[in-house]
């Protein structure tokens, strides 16, 4: 009766008749190509039981199994600030490039997430923690043939898996984001969203299995408690390969060899942005402790330390440098800071980790001039930060902890990032050869929001380019300013 | 003396010397009327005894009791997720309408958790909890009477009542902030509070109850865990409602039948309030089992394999269906995948989730298509999110759940949504009478926030309608441009 | 041979090898002065042990244990929450300010947390809770030399000091972030930083160890249990006396004793800014119990339930007093019952917090009144909600709470408002007369952002100044408008 109605659209029938009309519009809007996801649905659900897979023992009676609930709820405390970091990062890359690409900045950093989980849920854990050989893990996928797919990983007894699988997909899916600001204002979105995917699904998992499961790194004994290397190098190193693959953005390096100073649009986002990562980060390491322990007050202040001890070296040096403390500086500095004691936050001391949280903000400011200077165009700064002091903080638990080798940590960040350096050229090499990874120079200058989404971030505010080329006419007219006709916003 | 002095403000006394002026400030400021409030509050101290009522024992000292504390830490930071997620419904609504009207929809996601705050105290955790009826609490107002005013609610031995009552107005709160978007951009600020405070303290208590408190829908077996009928359709029908009765926006329907696109004013806020609505959604659902247990992983996992799938599907759809991965699908995708999975996150599995996300986040696209055709006018996609995929997701726990019947599960949406339907039509009819529900077509066109607030979100930002009608001598010469002459920001 | 290479640049030796470039832009970077950190900070190493310092005992294994550990992760989410507030503060602040300002608020408010952490790590937390006498601590700077450094707090056997530490200075910090908003639009960088430093590492201890380390006036009976005298006034009184030294900004009182409205730029981020405080609380508050303890849900729901109050009473007096919902009087209206409450937030009843709530409701509206009235220019109201309402939520447990004696309520208020008074006036009078604490005419008419930073908040949005006064010209030609001419945005 449906494909009869939609047959005979102009003759009137029972189907016709308006109290009806929600039911048309219904079969309208669905096409045969959707409604064929029922009987497809239907065999899924066959194919699966539909059992509850709940875990454990639920209420807890015993200190053992109360530990146990107590672990867990901590990962999922732990779990939800760093998948907060999410947000964090999306401000701070969007306040920091231009208006015109807001959209897509927005796009990628909420996306990324979403994309993250799959990727790591059917691929990432299994290659990470499934059993395997040192290398790589072979089972586990789509986190359902294995129950307790890792290893060799530290979880206390009775913890279900379920925490821990939240808990690394939001790391997983940090390495990814960090990218994203690097190529930010020129990378096409689908390339974007494969590299992530394939960042998320493989490098970052098998890299990550040789110390966090404790394979031949990790055995090693390289020390990188909470990721300086294993997560923020390896997005810094798959950033700057993303960055010198998709080239700086149009304008940013002039013939004479000089660069242009691109301000970003909104430093209140970037601010909150920081903000909003700096508590994230009471997530990423006191939670890398994987359990409620003692120890976790202690790695949460020096955390706290050295993001301040950071946040004041680079504002000073920035102040002393350039004459003004630039809030970007500020930014990077706490960010710098945080990402510098990520590998030895459990390990050094107190006056240690202000030690190091100062030596990166120091170190943070001038990476950026470096970077700018090698024209590498990283319009947010994220080489700087993740990959320079990601590197800086995996030495330093050499440096100020005993027991750590530092010739064992020079060997994991070599290890660590010459793998990834070398998965990134291939995949950025592979998309650049294959669907392009840059956009048209024309969509750049016009803005990624209108070429790859359609749409603007903030209609209903006049834009600087509009008013002065005159273009105030026809675009704004239109309600929301559908075709901006200049450049510079 | 006060009196006086204020009868003879010519004549100089005592009270007019330089440094009584403070004093002198001060009584002017507040009008007798005020100073009544101190002896009204000296009665209400003296009915009430003022000894406190902190509960329980203290600091734990047996497993018990440990495992009381921890239910109820777990509870808070649950409780402080969805709280935020005021903060998430606030930015998303916001950012998704124009400029013009921002301070009207923060003011009134603002208060809106004030008043369903003190409308849940009062009435509604009565009306849910009580001991009465099967139909209704007939017991327990203001908190205060009946210090377990719960009847068969699942709390654990010793878990405070406090934060039940904590976690569960923020619940109810969240039932009246969707109703919020759907309305924005024109209805009457009073009528929206009135219509608010009755929901949260009669509707939704009465609604919910029937399950949670385990009366008859909860017997029957009805299976809604965390909410995505008693919760998220019940405000998605309280909005459709709503949004049928205030009628479309003012140039959103033409006369030719088509629809105009009317896009929002700031995506970077509506990105944000998604992402804060992602983490809210981990105290939304893992917080429904009211207590802290080795399920709760579970129920994190799901959550966030929903909300991923749903994401990733609405993305790919759009793309699909529009050429462009639209911002606005993206983030209703993953609030679909999240609403979608809220009913049965404790009891499908894995690779259910996934799929209910997925087939949520297809949903909600042509969901939005379909309202727009039946020119229900929703500016940010409530009724599309919260109602089609609250019942998708009620549905969905008959589909991959074995243990719960579909037909029951159809009861339910058909008895909550009936009841809310008819209720809300009640009072909204009520109301559209008597105060009336809707503005001035001229306050509508020139802003609800001059028109009800008499205040601009953006001093300082020219608007477009500004510089299109050359309208920039007089309003922006005022300061903070108090009064905008056109239309359309 | 770095040397070398450097006082000989255009001579071409194997230095010049292109492959090089990256090394010789290192070299050139970090000038001798930075060089010269390396062996400093290698004898800063060898000086301090570098073993790790990790307190307790691990994995817990016994209630006692259990319990120790769970405060920790406790008093971990209450120091996020309250972390998390300078967030709100910052976007509060920053929303209620002139864009032109704003990447001033924005760089105030980051750092401050940042300062406020050294200074409390270097100086405060000995001052505070070190061994000492009734006045001040002298012992445990740089929380290194003493691993317990507090006197008779309050804390459980077993609980790590250091998390105790870092719920503090999350305190500590509050206090100097208040001052900020006050000063905001015309204070010179530095001499707030110095400010903020010299609070938080000598003032804001000092009158805080007399309550909460248990000296003299906590063993009056002074009863500010989580600190509406001893965090929100000490900030407001701060803010009081700083805003007085400062004195009002250009334009805000007019010859004719009239004074002007100046709206803040975006509403948006000052509504965030609230939700965020309004969560910071749930921190704020319930952390003060120090433990996980069963009293800690009744914390929770006093704050929450005098929030309510407190927003739903300051819009219905903004309403009847004004005519209009005022969205700034509804945002402080929400913080003003929430600091009210935070003296009581144990030992009130439900009932008395919802009338403590609704009086600071409607305090705040005629305190801002009163204070625009004696010509205190305070942009975001941080006077009336912190110092009046910090003030009336002491006296409020006098009135409402049987034990607690308003007459030593009074005692603990003027003793520690005297002392923070006679230390701001002091600081306050002394930058003044040396570095000068306000910025020149010139600076504070073009914005701080640009005199203070060097650069814009919102580049490519187009400011009305620009629009008025036809400058757009040149400012906008340049790309993100470095020096705008005008005035008023």
């Amino acid at each position: 009766m449906m494909s009869q109605s939609k047959s005979k659209p102009k003759k009137t029938t029972l189907w016709d008749l308006p109290l009806l009309k929600p039911l048309r519009v219904i079969t309208r809007s669905f096409s045969p190509y959707w409604l064929a996801c029922i009987p497809l649905t239907a065999v899924i659900v066959v194919v699966w039981e539909s059992a509850a897979q709940a875990q454990g023992f639920g209420a807890p009676e015993t200190v053992e199994e109360l530990r146990a609930v107590l672990d867990s709820i901590f990962l999922l405390f732990a779990s939800v600030l760093v998948i907060f970091m999410n947000a964090g990062f999306g401000m701070l890359e969007t306040g920091f490039c231009r208006r015109k690409n807001a959209v897509n900045i927005l796009s990628k950093n909420l996306i990324v997430f979403a994309v993250a989980t799959i990727a790591y849920w059917a691929i990432g854990f299994a290659f990470m923690y499934g059993n395997g050989n040192a290398f790589i893990g072979t089972s586990g996928f789509f986190f359902s043939n294995d129950p307790t797919p890792y290893g060799d990983a530290a979880y206390p007894d009775g913890v279900p898996v379920a925490i821990s699988f939240l808990f690394q997909v939001a790391f997983a899916a940090t390495a990814a984001t960090i990218v994203s600001g690097a190529v930010a204002e020129r990378v096409k979105f689908d390339a974007f969203l494969i590299f992530s995917f394939l960042l998320v699904a493989i490098s970052y998992p098998i890299s990550g299995r040789w110390t966090w499961d404790g394979t031949w790194l990790g055995a090693m004994g390289f020390n990188d408690f909470a990721g300086s290397t294993i997560v923020h190098s390896v997005g810094g190193w798959a950033a700057l390969v993303g960055a010198i693959f998709v080239g700086p953005r149009t304008g940013k390096y002039r013939e004479d060899g000089g660069s242009s100073a691109i301000p970003g649009h909104n430093m209140s986002l970037a601010t909150l942005g920081c903000l909003i990562l700096w508590i994230g980060w009471f997530g990423f390491n006191p939670g890398s402790e994987l359990a409620a322990t003692a120890n976790v007050p202690y790695i949460a202040l020096t955390t706290n330390l050295s993001a301040a001890a950071g946040g004041v070296a680079a504002t000073a040096t920035a102040w002393i440098k350039d004459g003004k403390p630039d809030l970007s500086m500020i930014i990077n500095g706490i960010l710098a800071g945080l990402v510098g004691i990520t590998a030895g936050c459990a390990s050094v001391n107190y006056i240690s980790a202000v030690i190091i949280g100062a030596i990166a903000g120091v170190i943070v400011v001038f990476a950026v001039t470096f970077f700018d200077k090698m024209k590498v165009d990283d319009p947010v700064g994220a080489i700087s930060v993740h990959l320079v002091c990601g590197v800086w903080g995996t030495l330093a638990v050499g440096i100020f902890h005993g027991e750590t080798s530092i010739i064992t940590q020079l060997i994991g960040i070599l290890a660590i990032g010459g793998f990834t350096v070398v998965f990134s050229a291939i995949v950025w090499g592979v998309l650049k050869a294959t669907i392009g990874i840059r956009v048209s120079m024309e969509e750049e200058v016009q803005g990624l929001d209108i070429g790859e989404h359609a749409m603007e971030a903030y209609s209903g505010f006049v834009k600087e380019a509009d008013v002065l080329t005159g273009g105030r006419t026809a675009s704004m007219g239109s309600k929301g300013g559908e075709v901006p006709r200049s450049s510079e916003t």
